[in-house]
């Protein structure tokens, strides 16, 4: 069983493409919708939420983890993977991978969560790879509520118009690829990809999800287990509009001592 | 010293008109910032976070607390206001008063989070009083993080398609009253007043910061401290532009054992 981590629904964009990749594997996905959105709270709660997410993951007999989630990829994920004993996944370095395929003039812009900007994980890394580079990110604070609350349709003009607020130098800056660094994103991809027509759009949780291709082959039964930290409806809820179909979603009350 | 709580900076709304009430007073205002937005969170989670900020103010010592979020006043207050042994004010009576006093028609709506909304707080306090109202609730749940984000300007193209996506029935309605039931969007109240002339709007923070004019009058410096249970920094941004001059606010580490 392979566990899936996001503060709510957005990792589910990688799960999709995982049970693609590996149909006989079992997930166990867990959704913090108790903390979600993450991407505006500080460094050392992204880090507290996060470290209970993981260590309930692992009491669950998780094999490994994909922390599908931008913000905790990119602000705790490097303090955390010392503490627990089995391979946990960011989505950082496959994406920045993906990134450097896909473009030809090396100016790459970064769409994710304010954290995550201000954190320079996607644009360091992006940098260690290829002096080259130019990056640049793009705080997106809207994006997560709008997905959560199912704003998701290309031609909703409210998400157009969020869209044009948050990416709107783009064009200027000249980028010919954008990171979708949170995984909520992808979820929009359909509608920014309309407005930016010709930019190459890269899928965190796709390409976080490619991954998983790395563990031991084992043949499971294919079935997937979700919980979340809240209130399963909302989350039952927007999960159907993005799986397109319905699932169940367990509460769980992970342990942990801090506020 | 008086205590107001909000869940973000929505409470900024009635501490602005408590100030203008007792100019001499001093307030303590916290933020619980850790959680921001309760408004889709359960009514555990809302009554176990507003537990620990209202034990908070009362360690810093105040002698009453305006509990100045619509979602915790619904949801929670019922239950906490036995635990604690000083006056403890919510939103809904005083709003609902105001609205009594402005319909004409008795068809009042209410915009309030997707869980007042579904607590019909605000609908069973009306029809205790007046037994002619109908009363429709109206779930908001972008209005929240549109104001923590600072996206405040009545000619917003964005913050006009909002408002409209999530009050357009209101004309079919007939309503000629419309409470603000989140002390959030009386921020919006010139966008939302623009869109829907000739409907009276009760600001659910202005009404409920009167209650504390039943306190015991007191002469203090009028002095105003503010308190976040995480990151100050974009508390203190977004402040700044509802209350027109900077402030400073300290982080603070309520003390709760449950996750």
């Amino acid at each position: 069983m392979i566990g899936i981590f996001d503060s709510g629904v957005g990792g589910l964009s990688a799960l999709r493409a995982a049970r693609e990749l590996l149909p006989t594997r079992n997930f166990l996905y867990f959704g913090d919708t108790a903390h979600v959105p993450y991407g505006n709270r500080s460094p050392d709660a992204i880090l507290r939420h996060t470290r209970t997410s993981l260590r309930f993951l692992c009491e669950a007999g998780v094999e490994a983890i994909l922390v599908a989630c931008g913000t905790a990829s990119a602000t705790a994920l490097p303090r955390l993977r010392g503490e627990f004993s089995i391979p946990i996944f960011g989505i950082i370095e496959p994406t920045v991978e993906a990134a450097l395929s896909a473009t030809k003039n090396y100016r790459i812009a970064i769409a994710a969560t304010k954290r995550t900007v201000e954190s320079g994980a996607f644009s360091s890394a992006l940098l260690c790879r290829e002096a080259r580079v130019r990056a640049r990110g793009f705080p997106c604070p809207l994006f997560v509520p709008l997905v959560e609350n199912g704003v998701l349709d290309k031609d909703d003009p409210l998400l157009h118009l969020a869209i044009c607020r948050h990416l709107s130098p783009l064009r200027t800056f000249g980028a010919d690829v954008l990171i979708l660094g949170c995984t909520h994103f992808p979820l929009l991809a359909d509608a920014i990809g309309e407005i930016y027509r010709g930019v190459a759009l890269i899928d965190s949780g796709r390409a976080a999800a490619t991954q998983l291709l790395s563990l031991p082959p084992r043949v499971e039964r294919g079935e997937c287990r979700f919980c979340v930290s809240d209130d399963p409806h909302s989350f039952e809820n927007t999960a159907e509009l993005l799986l397109g179909h319905a699932i169940r979603a367990e509460r769980v009350k992970p342990h942990c001592s801090e506020f």
